[in-house]
């Protein structure tokens, strides 16, 4: 397996990106469990974001989402972010909760709806010029509800303009990430079910535009990393969604479902070149019935964990035993890496880098999660809607 | 096949039950599309409901959902029911929707929020003897989202007790229906994920407890109607909550996704004597983006039609198929039933019965949707928090 | 709804493609049930093909498979079908069950295995030129059982070097139809395992690759219909292997698991201009247990009929309804023309054929079933094997 | 966690059964892949099983299935398997391969298939009186494949009558695991689809009768530790058919695909007492493309390091944290154990048992893969067909 050194230098060039929404409320349809000392307001979500950071040492960036994290200065709040030791992530645009969307966003049959829709979606763009965010990632739950309801093409045509008029508006140094979504809210046809249509669509609009993998928006079965080994190959990949699932779009935290299947991808995400290219690894997850913040903790070191054992997997020996046809044997030299406990070397970067070599420990022991308890009284909660 | 007379004349004895949470707004966690027009209380809901049963006649009863139908009198509520033509129908309990629940109602670690949920169930057979239900339904969300969360087994050792002292408080002539879920809101284990759990606490309970079977809550793949079949067999399917799915519990209009389904199913029942026995046929659906009212109507005509076909289905000839081995043979004839366009049947039976020959058309003249979104200004909507 | 004579009109321009492996016998892993009277040779499957057009009137073309239906004289077969009113259709290539295919054919870690694979599709083109085919259809079997096993994006280099081999091989009006499956026999990454992998594979080869749909090839859920749609959009649509499934590639006659659905993709396909255009409707399906010739006549019958109620369906009261948003109104329009009975109108354009109405009873009297099982003594049976 | 001399003094007690087909050859209904060296013969499958308890120590007894195993003097052969240091163990009937056995077996529509096939399961409880077996393994692959093709309950009605009869000829200490499956051969309805059928089946039976868990026979997502605590409880486990899967009855190696589902299980098993108890845990996969006698070693050590870490799990503070209802105290207690390698303790164990810590090694090193490349020439290779 590679040297010990080697996979903790590696770690240390990986972040991951927290997503501001993850630390307010959330929930099913049939109930939001709210939490005590949830943050209010953007900063509040930033200072949360800074506790993860503080102890896991690899989550330095938060992602915003637009209405739920809008506010009148966004540099101001980038500053704050500075302030913090942080800085702002991907802009998550929000074309799903006014009124006008019962029927879609920008592939609606009305074109004003669509007009609406699209402005938002370059609001964004503005808003990432001032926040200097690199990414916009754009997730659009537009879809039918039941055979008939709409034209599965002429759809595909409004989709297809209202990326073009995005792509266009794109700075040099801005991307575009375009999210599929197996199903839900829609449930019979969605605009961008699956990674082929993303991948279709982010090709003729050209290199800014990439597909993002959202580990929950997958039918049944689906291998994830085949089809992350392919967006690498094709120069398509933009970033993760990282989450897990049992069923459907659980929102889990990531790993907790299926910690093999997560190394498995990070395995390709290595093999692919992803590590070291501009592939971002982004957190979106919903934490109904657990705290917020220490989950979010468990699911970066998750996600640090699964990396650590793809880094740990001997290439050499995989590739000789893979070209001899040794079916056992090129098996047995990836789970050698994913059977190794890779916490003691976590622990021992960590303590390299000056952290608490246990954050869990280390956050529940900082008082943080009994000070904003008692601190966050009054004001309206964060969540989905706000 | 079947000689229409015969088909018509069972056709009659079949009724169709609505859910008063159907007239209401419904959505997903994302976004709950608040529709003009939409009842403000329970009485209203039932004005909604007379109007299914005025255009297609084989709607007479209405289930309510405790806590979101409470009202100070149930028996008034009966009555005003009466005055309009409709009966009381399946009282549902909710214990999931209390901030203690989070982690489980009858099934949570601590005994007191056990209690409470037990409590809440005992109530609602409370409710029963003031409305004259005959059937309680339980539907558990309980479970948990991550491995190691809680016990399994414990959790079903409170969830026997629970039914316990919920069976033995019910009348001679109450029942309680079981019902199972594969998934959601818990996203790890469900408590009762399906028909094998809620049939092995139904027979330990005796014959009051019965299995309710909702289409949408089963494994991708399932065969429903095998599910149906082997029920009746046990004597053990005390009815259906009706709605239909692609992908999860999508809730959508039944016969919708998969009309060749109902039909099967509707097939099953007919074959197995629950078409003429106590088995519930209930609707249990979500209308998020289509009127209420008429999509209620749709899918009581959906039930209707997939009824009629699956009694005309011709019973020797499929039998003698059937014992010849004949595989094309038989399938034949139970695709001679569904392949047949029952819409004239039905037309004529309606107005046989005094009734439009077309409910949406009617439904649509009425000006009933007009009169409503006029009238029904100000106020509360109905919906699943209220 | 359309005109009857419209509709007659379009079906008389339909051909469905019968596969000439349906004629001999299939099973599954765990048996393989022989029937009396099935064909020893590629002359006796186009003999009992011939049967199938000429009860139905729509099945002009047979596929072939190399080397199942391997002859010596391929002009000489071509000849054999004229005689009996028929064409050869689709060369079906087979890289799957030869010893060195193990661990796969054009993605084989060893070259050699790869170049042997090449060598047979490149023979499969010569038998083209011979049979005068149009179309190449590749299926790999190619795939890993375990993680680890190979490398997916070697194998994708592998498989974009093979499948450009064999396009520069086409001739000018010769195509290549890529099919993608969801697994089997490959259980852990299948090479070309969805739609996307293919469309991205045939876009960079050009115009004459085109993605092939086999209905039952998909993750469970998937919407296939929306597949079809984008690919009409894109020009990739080359064909269908038509069947039907209720769980994996069960290979049941299309039609029989979910007819709605099949109506869904026909609705697609004259949507999309797909009806008018080179898109291939080809069965590919195992009658395991039913007998065969009745078996193929009944699917061909489904495909039909399904195509009937596409064609029925009124195209201005449905885009009248989907552009104002009437998501009732523009489902009804659909779901209209799908209940519609469409069997009479097809007895009667038969019957304008000179065609017998019914085309299983015509069949059944005609004795054919009877002289095959009389005649057919001795000899191997065809089957996959042979 | 659990003190490790307590795992090692637990796991001393495990015993994991292979089966005999799994020597022979398998593939799937594409091809099957014949190895060099594979078993003529029962008693050359009992020699290859020697070599797997040789190297592991976990794995004395060897299921047989009839008529793949047939010999004529079942007592010699026990008394071989006696000598190699062996057992021999469950016996598996096959009622799915004689031509008669088309439309089914025990629930087929012709009494006189039916009673073929009854005389076959009875036999097999001979062949267990002479050889000592405890355990009749049914697996039934009955079911339709059309709608309509035959009656659901009039099959469940056979089946019932069936099993009594085998019930009845039961010996005192000898036992029926009734195995279930979700489809495959049957592709609509398959009569033991899941296991609230085996269980409502066994239930009337008797204690006698139990259900048999096949990792690979479950609808995509089913939650089968939740299913196997459920048996516990209700004394309902009779045992496990080890194999796993990505996307159906894939019967790969068991552990292959999902680790840590494999660790879930085994953690209700021993939650449940079904560690120490008649609990059988068997193997059944089929080793497609990789060498047999070494997939499976590490099968068999799969199993092995799922147990030990499962028996790792800290009881007391998973209790208390399920108690108090910390969701992330909870799962961490448990993955806490999942993420130890436990390969040095088991390795250690195998030293203090006298056998190399290295069993895949130990079995490379020993030459006996190459010695029955050379001896076994000739003669018929055994496989699923005999």
């Amino acid at each position: 397996m590679t040297a010990p050194s080697a996979v903790k230098a590696a770690l240390t060039t990986q972040s991951i990106e927290t997503p501001s929404w993850a630390y307010g409320n959330s929930g099913t349809r049939f109930k939001v469990f709210a939490q005590q000392g949830v943050p209010r307001t953007p900063r509040e979500k930033l200072d949360d974001a800074a506790q993860v950071h503080r102890f896991t040492g690899v989550a330095p960036t938060v992602a915003l989402h637009i209405p739920w994290d809008t506010v009148d200065d966004y540099a101001g709040l980038a500053a704050y972010a500075g302030d913090l030791g942080l800085r702002l992530g991907a802009i998550n645009s929000n074309v799903f909760q006014d009124d006008d969307y019962k029927l879609g966003s920008v592939t609606h049959p009305d074109a004003a709806v669509r007009r609406k829709a699209l402005d938002h979606l370059l609001a964004c763009v503005d808003i990432m010029d001032a926040t200097g965010s690199r990414d916009l990632k754009l997730w659009f739950s537009d879809g039918t509800n039941y055979p008939g309801q709409d034209d599965i093409r002429l759809r595909q045509d409004r989709l297809a303009e209202a990326l073009a008029a995005v792509y266009e508006r794109l700075g040099d140094d801005q991307r575009m990430l375009l999210e599929y979504k197996f199903f839900e809210p829609a449930f019979y046809t969605t605009d961008v079910p699956d990674w082929g249509t993303a991948y279709a669509h982010c090709l003729k609009l050209g290199p800014k535009a990439q597909v993002v993998v959202d580990t929950g928006h997958h039918a049944p079965g689906t291998n994830i990393e085949f089809i992350v080994a392919l967006l690498l190959r094709e120069g398509k990949l933009g970033g993760f969604d990282f989450n897990s699932r049992f069923y459907a779009d659980d929102d889990l935290m990531v790993g907790a479902a299926d910690p093999f299947q997560l190394f498995r991808i990070m395995y390709e995400v290595v093999r692919g070149g992803g590590f070291t290219s501009d592939v971002a690894f982004m957190l979106d997850q919903c934490h109904n019935i657990e705290a917020k913040i220490p989950a979010i903790i468990r699911s970066v070191m998750n996600v640090q964990e699964a990396t650590a054992k793809a880094l740990l997997v001997d290439a050499a020996a995989l590739a000789a035993a893979q070209t001899s046809g040794d079916v056992l044997g090129a098996n047995a030299v990836l789970m050698d890496a994913y059977n190794t406990d890779v916490r003691p070397l976590l622990a021992e970067l960590r303590q390299e880098q000056g952290l608490d070599p246990d954050p869990m420990g280390a956050y529940a022991r900082s008082g943080w999660a009994e000070r904003i308890v008692a601190d966050r009284q009054g004001g309206q909660q964060a969540g989905w809607g706000a």
